[in-house]
Formats: structure tokens, C-alpha cells, sequence
């Protein structure tokens, strides 16, 4: 039952996103037919530079549906049901994620917010808690087992499971659901896990399609100024004015 | 910090729905402007059988889009983390729930299973706990206040809050969306808490259009079988040969 | 088999909308339950002006979904089916639109795009040609009749039918997507049959809730600069700098 | 200006699709992290036919969102602007299509109803017809060019363009969307234009991942009798009892 840390994966991406989401944005304004151009530029025929050159320009100009053709499929886990509470808020987007009804909870891992671990009186109280709540998780099983509650025991029980329960997801999003939840999440303004969280979904975006992520990220990293207002501006980039 | 109780209001829906969800029906088929007839609709002009008469034909022949122009807002407490979690995953709708970062929960209330509150020694060791969070809640709060944490105190306490924990939460959602929403969490199988909120929204939606969701329900009472399967069928109905 | 003109007409919206707004963003940050508050809010007993500068402040601090909680319903005509292949791209709302497969199109209506309508000698060749289409449509619906295709005839035929012939259609949205739908379709950029729409159901949606859609329209309007960059500016704001 | 004729092409595809959807199903009912699952069953240490089975019988007990994760992108040519309005109404996909305001249309290709194709005085009178409207398109544009309209003659003349113009399209969509979009366009009361193409874009989805569209379909095809009602029943499965 120790704390856990976040672990994110890329199990898939449509393949060769660039050139797909090239081929989607020519197809617009092109007179011929993309699926003739398809196999020229899986050969290579136009370079990987023209392509970015082409899809930054018209992502620039505010044309940016044709990169939802391309979609990431990410396993996250180490993270608890208080963010995935908040990622599944994100509607265009798909979940697949580890049931506390069917999956046993008697010895969960937990997540450790960064301030309580940095207090060690903080961080003693805390995980004197999460004893608890296991020995109550445990306790009530039995006693609704024992009652006659079958299989729906664990149903019941993790009523009593944290927030900082530890949970695995399968999310799949498309580049410009992500490109959303970056802005969102990347801000400084964000809650700190799910940041954390997006950091790491941006670096593997990054690292695969570096040609449409590169203006990835929060706001004020594509504005040059930040749009949360004197108020709660972090600092990073000075405010709009208003 | 007692257990509390399931309470739904329905704060607005769109008005006249009958007669718009008639209008929109007929603006597919007809040869004028629905605008046109929209006065007379709202006179009374047609009556309010001949409506339901014709809305209930089209949606039994499978057409069923324009049902989506009614929408239906409840305000929704006294149900868990767990339930808000799986409600929002009906993507197909909006949401406004009470926060656990800004709203301070040191005597949070919590809902009570009923097959835990029907077994007393269930029923103590689950009040037992309960007191256990909030004192550990307050206790990391405290700390985290004296230790320069702030107004992110909440944020960082409010991992110890259970499942359990009530939540408030104001729902929006389209007839075609509440559709589904029943079909899924109406059912026998669905989960205690989620569905005795579906049936509270049931009755309140049966309640003002009655002339739509009279069929509305799980998919059993539509079907008049149970497309669960023999396995998991709860009997009511037989299930599908396959 | 006149030329057409555009109208909107507002058939319906969430009732209370300001309130409702008010409530769902209150909900999120409030320790009670907004069901409490609502009868004080029809009530009158928190002013207007009080709640529009709360909603005020809160959108303009980034969080704007709750005013997804009140919905538009706009009935249109005299609009080209050119216009509703692109306004049925917006893909958050509802759409009930008159169909060509069902609606007898023998004496269709047409819009006539204003440079046209400008200039006599393509004016008259439009026209002319508005004539050579009903004719054709006319010619193929009695051979597909007299050749069996009964009912089936129209929707054959239609495939002649112009992107100019008229068609009517009901939408809803939601004030998000509504704002989305300004952004995008009230810029000068816009093509400008679409924009003309979106103009008159900005000026009914202001009529309405003048406290949320003061802020809405072209995205220049709220940006105080034009982001379609300087080459494709129209001029009345700055360009952003890149 | 000839007719044309329907293509789809299958551009891209989510990789491992069978084991991403087990994956995903895993996940839920799984205790640990199908990350670390995952370079086994790419290495085929589970067999195709046990992930099927385990697939095949999840979906069937109503649990089939896990089937969104994958997605499939293809490209459209050879149909009308009739179909492709008709396709774009489907709102959980991602459309990317040639633009008649940028793409030149002075000598547009166009579909031939078949109905029409049967009878050779139809399709002279169509053919005629076509002829007339390339003739008006092109006598416009000049028209709006000589004076002065310059790129804009393309996006005012394109009113005179038929429903039958050809056009292309890219178009995302996931499992999910797909099984939707089948159940409602492969049965015989859709339209002959988009059934045609649905039926290609299912042949493709069944080649690529059978073990998943094994069961997609019109819905008769899965119901084992047709919901359509003994009035539009096409007969083929007896109609649902009411």
C-alpha cells in the first residue's frame, strides 16, 4: 500500500500522422483527390519539411479541424480518482478506466501530493490515514461478504477509498482535443497533478509529431502573454492588459 | 456531518417543449417555415394529442434527432464522488459541480449505502471511518495552513475525502441524451446510487413531457425483453434469444 | 420561384437564462446547495446587475462552462443549402432541417448572392438559369414518376436542385457553442451568407441575455487585435504580432 | 464533365486494433496496468482468437465504449454534396473536405442516380442539364471576374452548382461512431448514395479488424428482425412485433 507515481505510456498513434494530416489539410483546397497523392507521400516525395511548412501555415491562419484525423492513445497510472475526475471532464475524448466495482481495493496504492510529502509531520498524519481507510476498506468487505453481499461487496466498500485512491485509464484523444487540454492543463493555474500529467502527454506528443505540437501548451506560450489576468497570473508572461 | 439524502431539483427546461419538438419534427417534412406555424402551435391551434400523436410515430420509426432541441437542467445533491464520476462520463451533456479545491469540506456530509446502513455493524464501522477522515482532514489542513500552503491547503487536504463524500451539481442535457442516460442507469444492473438519480430525473422529465418519456427507461421496458443476457438479466423481462 | 430572404426567428430559449448561469457558476464555489438559492434568485432578491458582474468576472477569468446551461433555438429560412452544409459542421448543437428527399422542390425558392444581385448582366444570367433548373427538375420527376420510381422521384430529381435553392432548418446551441459560432462566422473572413446568419442570431441572442453575449462576436471584438495575421486582415483591428 | 463514380480509400487506421481494444476492455476489470501487458501482446503471447473471444463477449453485454479507442480515416471521392451534407450531420467524426469557395469548378464531374442512369431519357435530360449549369458556372464566374470580384467569383458562382457536383472528403471516425453510422446507412431505407458508400467503408472496417465489425451493420443484421416497423420493413428480417 505505498504511494505510487505517475506512469504514462503511448500504446498507439494513427500512423504516419504527419503526412495525414497534410494530406487532410491539401485535400480542402486541392482539385484532385488525396488518396491519389497518399502513396507519393508515404514515399517521400514531398519532404517532411514542405509538410510542416504547409500544415504550420494553415494552422497558423485558424484552420485546425484536419488535425483531428490524427488521434494518441495513452496508459496512465499512478494517478488518483480526484484527477481522473477532472480529465474525464474532457467530452471529446475516450476512457477506458479500472473499475472500483470488479477490481479488489484491499491493499491500493495513493498518490502523495508533493506538499504533504515535503512536511514530514504532513506526510506522517497522511499516511497514518491511508492505514486507515484500508483497514476500513477491508473490514466493511468482510462484514458485507460475510452478510451475504457476494461480489457487490467491493461495490459497497470503496465508498470508503480516498480521493488519492490510485487508478489506471486508457484515454484516447485526437491532436486538436489535445491541443485543448493542453491549454488547460499546462497552465501554472492548474491543479499540480494534472499538470504533471499533461507535461508528460505533451512530451510524447512532442517527441512523435514535433511538426503540430511544437505550438502545444499552455496558453500564454502560443499568446506571448497570459490570459488569466493580473490576478492570477503566474508571472511566466506579463498579462493582457485589459 | 450526518449521511445525507438524495435530493434533485429540475431548475429549467426549455419551454413549450412539446410543441417545439413538434415543430422541429414537422419542419423536416413540411414545405413552409415552422416559424410560421410556431404562433399558432403556441395557441393551441393544434392540439396537444394531435402533437404527441405525431411525435410518437416518428420517434417509433426510428427518427429521433429532434428531440434533441429540449433540454432539461437539474440541480442535483446528497450523492457521492462516486456517482459524479460516473455521471460525467456521459460526455453528451454539461456540468457544474461544487468544487473541492475552492469549497472547504472539514464536516463534509457523506452518502451511506444502503446495504451498509442495513447492517449495524457495517453501519458503525462506516460512521467509525467517516469521523477518521474528517479528523484527518482538518489535521492536514491545519498543517498545511501553518506550513504556507494557503488557500491550496483544501486542494492538497481534500485527497483524504472518500467516495463517499457529497457533491453538488448542476446537469444539463438534452431528451435524446436523457434517453440514453435512463437506457443505461434505469437498469437493474446500474449501480444503486446512479440509478435512483436516473429514476428521480425519470419521474421529473415523466412529469413535465410526459408525451416524450413515456418510453423513456431502460431498454427493457422499450424492448419488452432484456438485451443483458440470460447471465446478467434481472428477470423482469426475458431476456434475448441469441 | 422567387429569390429569398434571409429570417431568423427565436423560438425558443432556456427560461431564466442569467439566472441559471448565475447559479451553475455559483454551485461550483458554493458551500450550499444552488436549489436553495433559486427561488431567491426568480425572486429578484440578488439584482441583475450583481449577477451579470459576477458572470462577468468569472467568464473573463477562463471558466466558461457553465453558460452552456441555457440554450438557443432559432428557426431559419430564405438560407441556401450551401449555408447549412457549413453550419451543420458546428457539431455541438441540434439540427432539424427540411428534407429534399420528402419535400416536393418543383417551384423551390432561391438565394441570390448579393454581388450577383449587384451586377445586371450576371443577375440576369443567374436567373435564367434559376429557370433552366426548375425546368430540369420539373422534367425528371414526371419521367422517374411515369417510369415507376413514385415517391422515390424527388429524391432522384433533387440531385439538380442548386447549393442555392432554399432550404429551412431549426438549431439549437448552446451559449458556448454559440460564442464558437460567433467567433468564427461573424469574422469579416467568413463567407458572407453565413455571416449574415450569424449576425441576426447574435443581435437576438444580445437582445435576450445582453449580460453574457456582450463579449461575444468576431474574435477581433473580444481580443481588442484581428488573429488571421496580416495578410488576410480586414482591417478594423490590428493584426497580432508574430 | 463526366459522371463519376464512388472511391474509398482507407488512408489510416489505428495500429494493433484488436489489441488495443482488449487492452482498453482489460483495463477496466484488471488489477494491474495493461502497459505492462502490452509488449506481450504485441508479441503475441496472447493468441488473436482469445482476444477476440474476450472482445466479441464484452461487447455483447452492452459494455462497447472501449471500441472508440481505435479509429479509421478514409478518403471519399465520386460522391455528391448531397451525400457528403447528409454525412457531416454524423457529429463523432472529423471531416476535412474540397471547398468549392477555393477549388475551381468550371468543369465539375457529377454523380448519376442510378434510377436516373436506368432510363436513357432521364439521363439524357441529366446530361443536358449538367451541361447547362457548367455553362452558367462558367459564365458567372467570368461575369463576377470582369468585374472586379477577382477570387471571390468561385465562392458566388458555386451557387449555380448542383446537388450532384462531386465532391471529396476526409473522414475520421472511431469504431463506435462506425457501428452507429452503419446500423442507421446499410439499411435498405437509407438512401442508395450513402448506403453505397457505407457499405464500401464496412467492407474496408471488416477486412481490417473483422473480429470487431463481425457484428456491424443496418441493425437488423445484429437484432435479428427489423426495427423499421412492418410499414417501411424492406422485408428482408421480419418486422419487430408491437
Amino acid at each position: 500500500m505505498p504511494a505510487t507515481r505517475l506512469d504514462v505510456a503511448l500504446l498507439a498513434y494513427t500512423p504516419e500522422p504527419l503526412a495525414l494530416v497534410y494530406a487532410a489539410f491539401r485535400q480542402c483546397y486541392h482539385a484532385g483527390f488525396v488518396a491519389d497523392m497518399w502513396p507519393r507521400l508515404l514515399a517521400g516525395e514531398i519532404s517532411r519539411e514542405k509538410q510542416a511548412e504547409f500544415v504550420a501555415g494553415v494552422i497558423s491562419s485558424g484552420h485546425v479541424s484536419p488535425i483531428e484525423h490524427v488521434s494518441f492513445t495513452f496508459a496512465v497510472e499512478g494517478v488518483s480518482r480526484a484527477l481522473t475526475h477532472q480529465l474525464v471532464r474532457h467530452r471529446i475524448a475516450s476512457y477506458s478506466q479500472q473499475s472500483q466495482r470488479y477490481v479488489d481495493a484491499s491493499s491500493f496504492d495513493y498518490v502523495l501530493p508533493p506538499a504533504i510529502a515535503r512536511i514530514p509531520e504532513a506526510k506522517a498524519r497522511y499516511e497514518h490515514f491511508m492505514a486507515q481507510v484500508a483497514d476500513a476498506y477491508r473490514d466493511l468487505k468482510d462484514i458485507l461478504e460475510t452478510n451475504g453481499r457476494g461480489t457487490k461487496a467491493k461495490e459497497d466498500a470503496r465508498f470508503v477509498l480516498p480521493q488519492a485512491a490510485e487508478t489506471r485509464i486508457v484515454v484516447t484523444m485526437n491532436c486538436r482535443a489535445l491541443f485543448n487540454f493542453f491549454e488547460h492543463r499546462c497552465c501554472a493555474r492548474a491543479q499540480w497533478e494534472i499538470r504533471a500529467l499533461a507535461d508528460k502527454m505533451l512530451a510524447l506528443c512532442r517527441m512523435t509529431l514535433p511538426e503540430v505540437f511544437t505550438t502545444a501548451g499552455a496558453k500564454c506560450e502560443r499568446l506571448g502573454h497570459c490570459p488569466e489576468g493580473a490576478k492570477f497570473t503566474c508571472g511566466k508572461y506579463p498579462p493582457a492588459k485589459s
